[in-house]
């Protein structure tokens, strides 16, 4: 009976055929070692001779790093083993062979390995950071599929350069032009009109000509937008989601983060409430170790790493100065120039990972801010819509998978946190 | 406390208020039936002239359809009332006002509520339709992810044009071309090898010049492959895979369904397994009532309807002619010119749903294939890889998500299962 490497505990005792790629073998006289992986675990069968098949021990030898191969045994519980159990080989056939593999355990460069990408994952770190990212995703929607919140997919292709056109991807749709998705928000603010509680999640897209550790051409992000919030709702909100996507990972995913040797206890400190500074209150912070900040400006990564060195635990800047966020962010009332934005950096200098806050609802100022941001009124007609026919408070915010990734895993470059990463300069494979 | 409708039933006895937008209302002499409409639910609002503020009852007149308006009273349980809860009102404000609501109860036009997509969400039938999507999305991510399946997302950006060009979207990344991805499927046979059960969902991009009722620009496809499986698990996998998430559908979502009229006998029989037809068997059935079908060729849509309504559940046809199916599909080495594919159609004439089978796993004979296809050997440098290095029989299969709605739903038009469509000729809103 063939079997998965990871279902090995329901058939102790058992003769069963295990498929999957040799992932290292040795031999000690009598005796020789193979390490197989299989993509659900990794397993060691070991070939008695006397007690395996002759040919099988002599096979042995014909055996190459991720030849793809069938073992055939008896499963033993092994404490000692990898995954806890092994195999007592009898049989071995060769399936696939696997002549001179490029990836050896010595040292390779970032460029030959990302060539290498399709191969390269078969590796224990990057296989552990895609399970990782897969089951942060899987958190994600269970935390807003269980809270009432309805899916709602925003389009990639958009008819309009809504932030700007400098990192815009373009395509010809058929007789006109088309842009690809910078992200949904726009169109959750009329589906949290339809739904009260909605999400995308998708790809998105930036054409950034900058080679950093945080950035990609195409990275995932997910974007709540809730009916009748407001910024305080909508911090809380994040905070929430933040704690139940990290202790979920840390709680879930302890034998990916042990192989990333990812020492977890500052992760098991990101619970809500999280500390709260008014954009001002983040600003003096600056100021007193990085003189050049000016009062008013977005923060730099490292004005980021300043005011999150402080904290233990994520921290939310609320209140940014209007001049410095998008048009539709809504302008506190009652402080003239500051919006009712929030970021929140991630802990352990990681960064921004979330930003959002409530949007402008009024018809006349959003058609005042379209102007002043010298944008097309034409584009926002249906936008301006959702303000025409029964305007009502809300406020979202969008988390960039790939850096809460790289965050859970400790990982330093954002390009191991996706399968194919698409960086400036790189589209394949 | 302000709360949401779907919220309603722990409230009982109790004083709460309620935000969202009118959906209907009605007076009668001392009293006034607002339908109040949230997103999460709907909601009547009983105001009697005496037990209520004046100024509320007067106020009503003032309402309009989707103004958006904020209720205050007291929550009953009230069998009788849409969702089982009704408010005796106390306070009417109205927060945001709406004056000539485009969408009136009259029938408009498909272009018409098309271009007020924005809009139209908020009606009772397309509600309906995007929750039964939200909860097929969530069903589809549920059985892949509780069968070890490792989510591994595809990238959207592709270097080549591996499916020929007619149909692909291109657009400038940086200094080179880039093509937005048709199909995960290259990929996750990479990732299959490194995960050993896998899946993609996302959207994908076909650039066809056609305004059928089956097809959208932009799509979202999910895409499992699995290792070491053959055509035949391939099929078991997918029988199982479409009972699951139509009986989930029809068992979670039954108010949704009541909303479109849906009548769901057929749908309960989508119970695997379910029957399997070689080609030849299904083409010998399509001759005899369509004399022009040419055996060899693939099926059209009248064809398709030919086959699945000689059953009552949905049907694979599966060893189409190696012709006309891609070039990674393996040809069956018992059966010269046949391939290891099957198809799955749908029940009740909606045609096929999945598209899948056992991939070519001899680099020789791929190598052949690339070349008749007058594909660009270069263009599969990376693909070719996962042959020459412990390659190994995999099998897998493609759902597109919004014909399953479709189907669930028992919508004619695709248009209406993806909350923004993109259709030939249509990119707004």
């Amino acid at each position: 009976m063939r079997v998965y490497i990871s279902d090995l505990k329901d058939h102790v005792g058992k003769t069963v055929a295990l498929k999957g790629w040799v992932y290292n073998h040795r031999s000690s006289g009598k005796i020789k070692f193979l390490l197989l992986r299989d993509g659900t675990g990794i397993c060691q069968c070991v070939y008695f001779r006397g007690e395996c098949d002759e040919a099988a021990f002599e096979g042995f030898e014909k055996l190459s790093q991720e030849a793809h191969v069938q073992v055939t045994g008896v499963v033993k519980a092994e404490p000692r083993s990898p995954g806890g159990y092994e195999i007592s080989a009898q049989q071995l056939e060769i399936l696939g062979t696997s002549v001179d593999y490029p990836i050896s355990p010595k040292e390779h460069g970032p460029d030959f390995l990302l060539n290498n990408r399709h191969l390269w994952m078969r590796s224990k770190k990057q296989h552990a950071v895609i399970r990782v990212r897969a089951r942060i995703v899987k958190a994600i929607r269970d935390f807003f599929d269980g809270r009432g919140f309805t899916l709602t997919d925003a389009p990639i292709f958009t008819p309009n350069a809504c932030e700007g056109t400098s990192t815009l991807f373009q395509t010809k749709y058929f007789d006109e032009q088309a842009f690809l998705s910078q992200s949904g928000q726009l169109y959750m603010e009329a589906t949290a009109a339809a739904f009260g509680k909605v999400y995308c999640f998708g790809p998105t897209f930036r054409a950034e000509k900058s080679k950093t550790r945080r950035h990609l051409i195409e990275f995932w992000m997910v974007e709540p937008e809730v009916a009748f919030n407001d910024l305080y709702d909508n911090m809380e909100l994040a905070e929430q989601f933040v704690e139940y996507i990290v202790q979920t990972a840390v709680r879930e995913c302890a034998e990916e983060l042990k192989v990333l040797e990812r020492n977890t206890d500052a992760l098991t400190k990101v619970i809500a409430p999280f500390p709260r500074l008014h954009y001002k209150e983040a600003a003096e912070m600056i100021l007193k170790e990085n003189p050049a900040f000016i009062n008013g400006d977005d923060f730099g990564a490292p004005d980021e790493a300043i005011v999150s060195s402080k904290f233990d635990k994520p921290v939310f800047v609320h209140h940014f100065p209007s001049a410095v966020k998008a048009f539709y962010m809504k302008e506190d009332p009652n402080e003239a120039g500051y919006s009712m934005s929030c970021d929140l950096l991630a802990s352990e200098g990681y960064g921004e990972i979330i930003g959002g806050g409530q949007r402008e609802d009024s018809y006349e100022t959003l058609v005042r801010k379209i102007e002043e941001h010298k944008l097309n009124l034409k584009d926002f007609e249906w936008y301006l819509d959702l303000r025409k026919y029964g305007t009502f408070q809300h406020a979202g915010f969008g988390l960039g998978v790939e850096r809460a990734v790289s965050w859970v895993c400790g990982i330093q470059h954002i390009r191991e946190t996706i399968p194919f990463p698409r960086l400036y300069g790189r589209n394949y494979p």
